[in-house]
């Protein structure tokens, strides 16, 4: 029952730093990304401590290890970076280190004036030892320097040999780790490539945009370059597969489908095929090779939507019943929330006698669209879909594609929203659309980007998506959409709109709600770009700013700071050596100029109270000189509703 | 790799309360308490759920369960009480309620003018399957529903048939957990017998009382009456073995002691025997069983020190010289604080080779003495042995003894006291002696009487212990010992104080010194415990006010409340239910009568701002009428320098 060698690890390592939920679920990281570790350690008694920060690959065996240092009241911190796309695991390990903790009480015995010959023999047994474990050129240091010790003239002179930093350092290197204790778990870390925590996302329906007829992949290359014009890194399709015929819906939701309509592409599969299939009107699998080719030739990324539901008309539904709920009669059920009804839509059922057909199923069309250049999937309403089928999904295509990043698209209640990024979602939509008061936005915002959701969330954000157009800009207008743009864009490290967005589209549906009128969603749309008013220029300019300021590209690092007028937002982003330092002023009232003094945290910056500084503002391209730890902007809804600043010393 | 039946549970249990580090270490508890436990349980979609408390003692195999509710924002609540001096495992399992979610359904689509049909047949399947679970009653009378719905004349009649309570209330009887989703841990409690938290301690010197010589423990008995009348639940004894007789210390810690000096018990063992043996001038161990009889006679549990060392002439010392530290001539290493040098007392080296014997002879100590009649050990210094030694020593004794207490005598960095309470200690010394100020005893008090560290910390305050004299006491006179005595004994269920406190000792080692001038651990001391001015009255009136009001014997009830001037603090304990409402008033300031406007949370207690209420101050016996959300004390050293209210309607 009881190791002896056990019993001798009693260093105590707690509070473990970053982690989710005790070790639960991986903290998340980006390539390049230095992972600072806390930790409290320590142990009975008074002797000096050694940790370190132990790390490695997951799938690979050797630890790497960078040391700790004590930061005050036990906490000790190190730090190690990642520099791969892959699963990290980090560990502690932690041991007394008992020839500085020698060294220490000899000198206070030396300073007392007391005879220290039995503690010279005990440092140098802790030499000779350290040199037995060592080999080469250090052995043979160590050896010299045993000798120094035990033939020293005077206890004097052995004691200024055991106290010198050279031999501290021989010592450190060959330190007997044997009893070494090691924290009781090992914590995850996922490393996601950049893109997973810096993208503009654009999302556009490739079958619209020719006039008269059904666009097909070749068409919409003209949208991927207007996307890549724009700087835009992401261009997101909504399912791109054959949709269903019975029960497809018409334009505006209508029940019943007008000869010719397209229906929605979430009513997914036909009998031209399923979730592996490309609706024959948009073109060939070949076709959507040569756009993705076309895409990555212009810097994008093409992302699918992942939908986990079937038409009536789906082949799952032949070959796969089962997958499926059954009413007493055996015929199939359609989606429901009891009194609405979505005919043109079957659930699949995750709780039939095996699961695993349908779970393996998911895997495999992931994998093959990953065959076909996909490196992201926006998934359609996860939550509506056990959680722990994510967890095993996410973890087990990034096992062989570490690259493949997911967009958790639910709005929900919060606490599923979290599990979902937690049990592996690279990324999550948020609330941004409904926090439009400045106190919401700053509370919101501050929640998830700093820890301890921002461990394992990250936030996109979107001004509006196909399903959601605000009032904020059905009654905002143009001001408005420049508004809701720059936060997006700044406020968070990723961000992205749905096409008509930069045409300023915003008729709803009906009054009160937030479907658009004459939805994409059911209908065909051609659009003319160039249409007076457009924000081509605007957005243009803010995705480059985006480009150019690797402050905007991090995502933990929003600061709000105090601006004396409750319509003005004003926040700064910073890298962490300081060589990028932006803020940003955003006037909330897309209907009045509002004014304000904002403060600028120059201690934190270095800057002297009495000392200029240079603002330059992005959008407009004019500098400013401040001074002082307040500076003033003036936002006027009908010019320069939002300000970006680049601080300049 | 899959479990289909595992993949069905799929409820997300997390964030469970109470836990200590996550269920690293087990929460406290005392017999009777009612555990409130809650978690964030939640499904994807929109099902109603069912979540149940699974709890069972650890050495039982049956769970037992208790339903929880739905708090809001997906948290769930519910409660168990546990009954025996245990250590007990609690879970959660969670599952959808098929019958709630499908009646909920039901009613809307009935709501709509639906046609409901197939979905009556689906609930008449449901509780066919209940039915065929249940047996004898249950499984008749649901067979009767099952007709009702199947065979009700119109849909209107089975749909309310399928809706009444009874009907509800049956399927609850007999739902199927196959599917369960249970949390992914279980997690300890441990419930300790109600004096773990609740009781007055009273440390004496038992050799000490008898003029001209060494006391023995039939001497001794004079000193539990004494304690027990005064209404104190535990005496402490220091060490009551064998003295070492070399390097013994003398009469204010002299290097060497004087013929005839009794030398510190701390430094255990001598010719006479080790930790298992009773010093000789006490008597024999038929004395020390006939003090313990006489002291449970007297409504008393006695605790011994266990102090993990030894003196140079302990049988360990030549049974086992592998557990200390030697020189590098062999000889054994006393202990030392470098420069200081404590040549009485050798410290045990946990770091041998094999530390399994020493560890095993701790455990034997400990057997031993609960075999005599000891139910509490008073652990000196335990910061300076392993964490997790003691976790397992403790584990292991209570396995067999969960009555056995054990006090940490810790005075140490702040997560060092932590640790050693969380490993095991049922109750520990605090800081208490060294907060005197307003504020810092507000934060500190509150800190360890409110989660997260009172889930596994309870606090014993000590206003003086025999290595403590504060310089408070030392200035303070009369005024402040009445003061620091009201406040330990009220701010905690758990106080004690060293005898010569009822007499006003107060003379420092030397100025600044918190040593006794004349300290008894060095030498005998005999009082005249009838002295003028004695605090003997006070102190039983204080003992019996928190045996008359159980607010005051729990521990996490301690709330603080306004007073208006920055020497007085206010403070309230009450019972859950409202029954046992006490207040205190301190005044800190000894020298000056205070005075103070203090908040009284009428809302909280049901009393209308018009409504007039009694207070009744216990220690004068003087009743008072406050009316409204505000009272007004005085507090003058020279009488009432602490009040305690009990509140009556």
């Amino acid at each position: 029952m009881l190791d002896p060698k056990d019993l001798r690890r009693t260093v105590v390592i707690e509070h473990v730093a970053p982690v989710v939920d005790g070790g639960r679920y991986p903290v998340k990281r980006e390539v390049g990304d230095r992972v600072e570790v806390s930790a409290d350690v320590f142990k009975e008694g008074h002797e000096f401590l050694l940790a370190f920060v132990k790390y490695r690959r997951a799938d690979a065996p050797d630890w790497r290890e960078s040391p700790m240092r004590l930061v005050d009241n036990d906490r000790w911190a190190g730090a190690f970076t990642v520099e791969a796309n892959a699963r990290y695991l980090f560990t502690i390990e932690a041991l007394p280190d008992p020839f500085r903790s020698w060294l220490a009480d000899l000198v206070k015995r030396v300073a007392a004036g007391q005879d220290v010959a039995s503690e010279l023999r005990e440092g140098a047994a802790q030499v000779r030892e350290a040199a037995g474990r060592a080999t080469g050129a250090d052995a043979a240091a160590l050896g010299k320097w045993l000798a120094r010790i035990e033939k020293a003239p005077s206890q004097a002179e052995a004691v200024a040999a055991a106290g010198e930093a050279a031999l501290a350092a021989l010592m450190d290197r060959h330190l007997d780790r044997a009893d070494a204790t090691w924290a009781e778990h090992e914590y995850e870390v996922v490393v996601d490539r950049e893109r997973g925590r810096f993208a503009a996302w654009y999302e556009f329906f490739p079958r619209s945009g020719v006039a008269g007829r059904h666009g097909t992949f070749r068409d919409a290359e003209a949208q991927l370059e207007r996307a890549a014009a724009m700087g835009f890194d992401v261009v997101y399709l909504p399912p791109i597969h054959p949709i269903g015929r019975a029960h497809r819906k018409g334009a505006n939701n209508a029940l019943t489908a007008k000869p010719g309509e397209p229906g929605s592409p979430w009513a997914i599969g036909g009998v031209e095929g399923g979730h592996d299939a490309v609706h024959p009107d948009l073109g060939t699998l070949a076709d959507f090779d040569r756009f993705v080719s076309r895409a990555r030739a212009l810097g994008l990324e093409v992302a699918l939507d992942f939908a986990i539901q079937a038409s009536p008309d789906h082949p799952w539904v032949r070959e796969h019943p089962e997958w499926f709920f059954h009413r007493p009669d055996g015929t199939i059920k359609y989606a429901e929330n009891p009194p609405k009804k979505y005919q043109d839509v079957y659930p699949l059922n995750f709780y039939g006698e095996d699961p695993r057909a349908a779970w393996q199923e998911m895997k495999r069309v992931i994998e093959f669209w990953i065959g076909h250049g996909v490196t992201t999937f926006r998934v359609d309403n996860p939550h509506t879909k056990p959680v722990r089928f994510w967890e095993w999904l996410i973890r087990e295509v990034q096992r062989a594609h570490p690259e493949i990043v997911f967009l958790a698209e639910a709005f929900t209640r919060p606490k599923m929203m979290r599990v979902l990024a937690k049990a592996g979602f690279t990324q999550s939509y948020t609330y941004f659309t409904w926090r439009n008061e400045k106190t919401e936005l700053q509370e919101y915002l501050t929640e998830i980007t700093q820890p301890p959701m921002a461990e394992y969330f990250r936030g996109n954000l979107w001004p509006n998506t196909p399903d959601i157009l605000h009032e904020a800009l059905q009654q905002g207008g143009r001001p408005a959409f420049k508004m809701r743009l720059v936060l997006a864009a700044t406020l968070s490290s990723l961000y992205g709109i749905y096409s008509g967005y930069e045409l300023g589209e915003n008729e709803p549906f009906a009054p009160g709600s937030e479907e658009y009128l004459r939805s994409e969603k059911y209908e065909l749309k051609t659009r003319d770009w160039g249409a007076a008013g457009n924000l081509v220029d605007f957005i243009t300019r803010v995705n480059r700013i985006r480009h150019e300021h690797r402050a905007l590209q991090l995502y933990r690092n929003l600061v709000f700071y105090g601006a004396d007028d409750p319509h003005v937002v004003w926040y700064g982003k910073m890298t962490a050596d300081r060589d990028d330092v932006v803020f940003v002023a955003v006037n909330l009232d897309p209907f009045a100029t509002r004014a304000a003094m904002v403060d600028v945290p120059i201690d934190e910056l270095g800057i002297a109270p009495d000392q200029p500084y240079r603002m330059h503002e992005l959008l407009s391209d004019v500098s400013y000189e401040w001074r002082g730890p307040r500076g003033f902007v003036e936002l006027d809804p009908a010019r320069d509703l939002a300000q970006i600043f680049v601080l300049r010393r």
